[in-house]
């Protein structure tokens, strides 16, 4: 039951993203419906083609599935409880942002109400969707995303992760820790070496290939994760962290900020005062799980 | 002037990585001598063609450039002080690690002395020595390092840094720093997802393939970095920030530990309160350059 180019789909809240998702709906030849608070937000949609729906109930009723983009789940919520809004029968993708608990939550009431539920996350901004760089983060009852598949795949790279409503959410910000992650680092040494003079141009490709080829690792060390056997095949943690104690000295010597240096130091003696000195980084696995001080 | 396989060369200090060097020299057919304080370190090596000079002074004079690779820079010049070490038209290069500071020190000390000096710093582990992911980074007059280039080359991936001794250190540590980051990231989201039951391998591909993607915008922020303008192309810092601060609710929510997503958190914050929300996160390079709470 796989859609089809001539497949109806409903786009409901038309911001930044919900104007960006309708616009590549309908550059992909969609019959698309529209509908938004702030009316005049659907002109040029409308002016490219679309119709726009007096309500939400007409808006959900127009579409094979009403793709959701607003601000937050409780704005989700105010909306499909909206007097004329059924939802028996229908189907739901709901891609506006929110923690796994909300998808969860959403996903048992939209189910409650007889409509099929797939929750989402974009992980791009609104200039990306409809390129190969819009990544569509997905997750609920697999039939449901292969009955759209085709749908999201108009919105850029629709990836499936699982049943579970919640994972979307979950990847998204994990995807987001990461993210920051490389620029603060980035950002750290850029930081250090322009003490010395260096500018952040010359340092980026450095920090890029060292980033590229840190990541290169993670399958790898996935494994001693999931075999929860941590050997010190390359370097032990105790090794590392007086390593870890260079970078914290030389970020306060030439007066950077070291409150990153720190907190990386302060994960590692951690996990050396668990008794874990001798095994490989990966083993911080175990801080990272637990609430922290 | 550069050196050649004929070329004589001294590697002092063979420890793990001592060893790896003059070990990678032999394969190379470098005439190679080695001291060790413990004499015993150097029974392979001799076996294997190396000579073994009976004092550090000898071993520095039997080459073209001494190759300095032990504990710290203490022993760096407890090893020097020798009355025997006759430093004057030699040449030095110290791999040894240590900080930008001990570096620039120990370069003006060796340069009184009449040696020639350069410092690196070694990006890799014992077994990748003499491969293509051995980095050797290096730091110090240009012309010592081109006269030694094809010496170092034997060892892995010569990188020439500049002039200013301490650029090596300052490039290891910042290199370091990015890579404790990405697996720090790597571990946070790993943790998160983990409550949800997908195991470490099933999320490591997408990790890496977010810190391949994000790795590639280094080089285009450097600019802003460089000209010190930040426009919000892609995304505001206030944007971010109501990100980051899901990411902590999340990371609280499921129960693992949030101090890197607090840590990101604040960063963030500190840069919307000094005025910069409505500017692009690597405007947080003035958060980074100056010395935290
Ligand atoms: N923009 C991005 O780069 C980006 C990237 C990834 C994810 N996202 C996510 O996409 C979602 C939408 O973002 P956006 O950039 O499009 O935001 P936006 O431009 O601020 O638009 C917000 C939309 O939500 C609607 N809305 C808010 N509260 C409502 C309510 N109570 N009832 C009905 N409609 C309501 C607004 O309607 P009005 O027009 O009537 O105000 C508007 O259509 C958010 O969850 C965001 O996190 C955005
Ligand atoms: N191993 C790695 O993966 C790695 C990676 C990157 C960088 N490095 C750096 O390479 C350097 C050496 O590391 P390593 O792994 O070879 O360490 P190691 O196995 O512990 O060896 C230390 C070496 O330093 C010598 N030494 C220490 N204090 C001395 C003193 N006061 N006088 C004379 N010799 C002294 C030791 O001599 P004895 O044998 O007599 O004790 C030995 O040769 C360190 O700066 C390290 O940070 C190592």
């Amino acid at each position: 039951m796989n859609d089809k180019t001539s497949t109806p789909v409903t786009v409901i809240g038309l911001g930044l993203m919900g104007q960006a998702l309708a616009g590549a709906l309908l550059k992909a030849g969609r019959p698309t419906t529209v509908w938004n608070r702030t009316t005049s937000k659907a002109d040029q949609l409308v002016a490219d083609g679309a119709h726009l729906a007096p309500t939400v109930g007409e808006a959900i009723k127009a579409g094979s599935a009403a793709i959701l983009c607003v601000t937050d789940y409780e704005a989700v919520h105010e909306l499909l409880g909206a007097s004329d809004v059924e939802l028996e029968g229908t189907t739901l993708i709901n891609l506006t942002s929110g923690d796994s608990t909300q998808a969860r939550e959403t996903a048992r009431w939209a189910r409650e109400r007889g409509a099929r539920y797939l929750d989402g996350a974009i992980m791009a901004i609104p200039a990306t969707i409809g390129t190969p760089d819009g990544i569509i983060l997905t997750s609920g009852p697999k039939p449901d995303f292969e009955a759209h598949e085709a749908t999201l795949a108009e919105l850029g790279v629709a990836t499936y992760l699982g049943e579970d409503a919640g994972l979307a959410s979950l990847y998204d910000v994990a995807g987001l820790a990461m993210m920051w992650s490389v620029l603060n680092a980035w950002l750290q040494g850029t930081a250090m070496l322009r003490t010395a003079g260096v500018d952040a141009a010359t340092y980026a490709p450095f920090a890029q290939q060292i980033a590229v080829g840190v990541a290169d690792w993670l399958p790898g060390y996935a494994e001693q994760i999931d075999r929860g056997s941590f050997p010190a095949e390359v370097a032990t943690l105790e090794t590392e962290a007086r390593a870890i104690g260079h970078l914290v000295e030389e970020a306060e010597a030439v007066g950077v900020n070291a409150e990153l240096p720190k907190l990386i130091k302060a994960m590692a003696d951690r996990a050396i005062a668990a008794g874990h000195g001798g095994e490989q980084y990966p083993v911080l696995i175990e801080e990272f799980a637990r609430p922290g001080s």
